[in-house]
């Protein structure tokens, strides 16, 4: 990148985009390119029993031009207590919607919004981005903690006092949760309307070996009603 | 580990302890066993230039005899901006006291507390553990805004939002700083106090090849002048 482009792209504003390569952060990437920012791309790979996420992750990424992807491998799996990162542990499958809206699922990593939010400012501050995009969303999965508009605005204010940027020339870090009261129907509407490759995306927890969806996980089962919402 | 052994076990409280083999986390992993927790080290890699430290964290988990010592890698390298991930920006030397003590140093790693806080409260969690460990302290490192009393008790507040056993049942998170408002020296009269193997712990941001410190960074500085300070 030359001195003189790189000078003319200060210019625009800088959004990390946290991309999972799922229905929910492929939308919100596709609602970060419509406002024009320039684009960075975080992929956080937290010991997931399958890694074709990434490489879904990867083609959106490049679809949307990012000026960068950072695929980051955390171990989240060293520390268990999910059915997501713990092989001993089993994926829920063939759930009603109304069991699904009842508690916390097996499939919730703990802690993951807060880690994933952590390293998005890691880099945000770095960069000198003043937004995070994340597609959280609470009415389908009511039962995650870390889903709600509660610990999203919580999080805010401790970016302010954990960083250098929020300290000494107060860096105003706005956290976007476009899907936040959103359902996946609505989602998947939002997606069409912006032209995102969303055949290209991945939803399920627990796909078989060749990367076919298991149709029977939470994922597979809100994500497929979802799609007969918006179609019917 | 016997069925009956993990359930005696069980009883007693668990505290995870951030431990990088520097001086603060070993008096403050040596202070946690001196409380009686059953021990769960974790010692974050975060693609600094030198790799002694974690050999040192090793050796001082087992002196502990920790149920578990979990060393993760992450990348933080990748997103730049700190002299102490970033090969191209140098690690400053022999500064005063005085210079050290004004502004946020080229050392400062963008959002390292949070992100290190997020992954020892995704152990926690998982692990039902109430405490935390982090040897902060803010005297000699004031530049650091996630070193400050303010940002720490965010972090509880935000954990007690961010996970399901903070939502369901009341789980009580308490993150333990009693470094805080200690300064080098008497840092180690505690350490010394707790006959922690302060020896064999490492400091240096920017040691030689064969793990030599390099006497002349702030860490290599603050540490001479605690210990001259603490045998004066």
């Amino acid at each position: 990148m030359g001195k003189s482009k790189s000078r003319v792209r200060q210019s625009r504003e800088r959004a990390v985009v946290l991309l999972s390569g799922g229905l929910d952060s492929t939308t919100c990437l596709a609602l970060a390119a419509s406002k024009g920012y320039e684009l960075y791309a975080l992929t956080l790979r937290y010991g997931q029993r399958h890694q074709a996420e990434l490489k879904a992750a990867k083609r959106i990424a490049r679809h949307y031009g990012v000026k960068r992807h950072a695929a980051l491998h955390i171990d989240l799996a060293a520390f268990g207590g999910s059915a997501l990162t713990d092989k001993t542990m089993k994926v829920p499958k063939g759930r009603s919607m109304r069991s699904m809206s009842h508690g916390i699922p097996a499939t919730y990593v703990p802690a993951r919004n807060t880690v994933f939010l952590s390293l998005a400012l890691a880099w945000a501050e770095a960069l000198r981005a003043g937004h995070i995009y994340i597609g959280v969303n609470f009415l389908d999965y009511s039962g995650y903690p870390d889903c709600r508009p509660a610990f999203i605005r919580q999080f805010e204010r401790l970016a302010k006092l954990a960083t250098k940027g929020g300290v000494e020339n107060n860096w105003d870090l706005k956290i976007h949760t476009p899907l936040l009261r959103m359902g996946k129907a609505e989602i998947i509407r939002l997606g069409r309307r912006l032209k995102a490759p969303l055949d290209w995306t991945l939803s399920c927890y627990d796909p078989k070996a060749n990367g076919i969806p298991c149709g029977q996980c939470d994922a597979c089962l809100l994500r497929n009603k979802g799609f007969q919402e918006a179609d019917g």
